[in-house]
């Protein structure tokens, strides 16, 4: 799917719509999540435009991770959140609603589990067949 | 807290306990979850030894987004997931198990939903003194 210039994170890259901002640098650009799942929820999205992790260059994923170490400490440090979750959805399967790639900064506090429980140990034999699917496709 | 060079991951990386391995460059190494959120579920690790986001170096943390591009679209190709998952989480109430960074490869397919839901607009307004905080603690 070709980059969609009109959606939002584009429009308030190019100032065209307002945003809470946070940060920004020659390559990355960082504000407040509307809809946070947590208080302090942020968001980071590199300058380039690139819908998803796979379009996006690796100096573009070096920028956005070099500026999400940035603003999660500071979120860290002004939330007091014990832990930080960072997310990067790609893909409406995987709940990617903007399509520009973003990174999510989530404070998580004790007590609080979105996810990540209830797993099962495997067999590494039982892994080794997707395994080497996955080699193969490298 | 100092790094743990009894932690799992690191034990993995020195070779002293197996796994299933999928992919290592001089910075990074990258092998299955036995614990898998979902069929596929691959982790990337950088050899730096730190225990999160916050003691990574940016080059360290730069090697680790760029093997997990090649490592989702190898994941993506092998397993035909519509969706990926990029997570990585800093601190136990943030979910974090092993001390040693790591990002988690999930694939996701439709109607598989395990977060990122029931979201409420919050108005700008209401952002701006923890944004504020933030940027003071950048």
């Amino acid at each position: 799917m070709p980059y969609d210039r009109s959606n939002i994170f584009a429009k308030i890259l190019r100032g065209e719509i307002p945003c809470v901002k946070i940060y920004e640098d020659d390559k990355t650009f960082a504000f407040m999540d509307v809809m946070p799942q947590a208080e302090g929820h942020t968001l980071v999205v590199p300058k380039e435009e690139a819908e998803n992790i796979f379009e996006l260059s690796p100096e573009g994923a070096a920028a956005l991770i070099q500026t999400a170490q940035k603003i999660a400490a500071a979120v860290k440090k002004a939330t007091g959140a014990p832990g930080i979750m960072l997310v990067q959805l790609n893909g409406r399967p995987a709940g990617q609603s903007v399509f520009h790639i973003h990174m999510h900064i989530i404070p998580r506090h004790a007590g609080i589990d979105l996810e990540f429980h209830e797993r099962n140990m495997v067999p590494a034999a039982e892994l080794e067949p997707l395994a080497e699917k996955i080699r193969a496709a490298l």
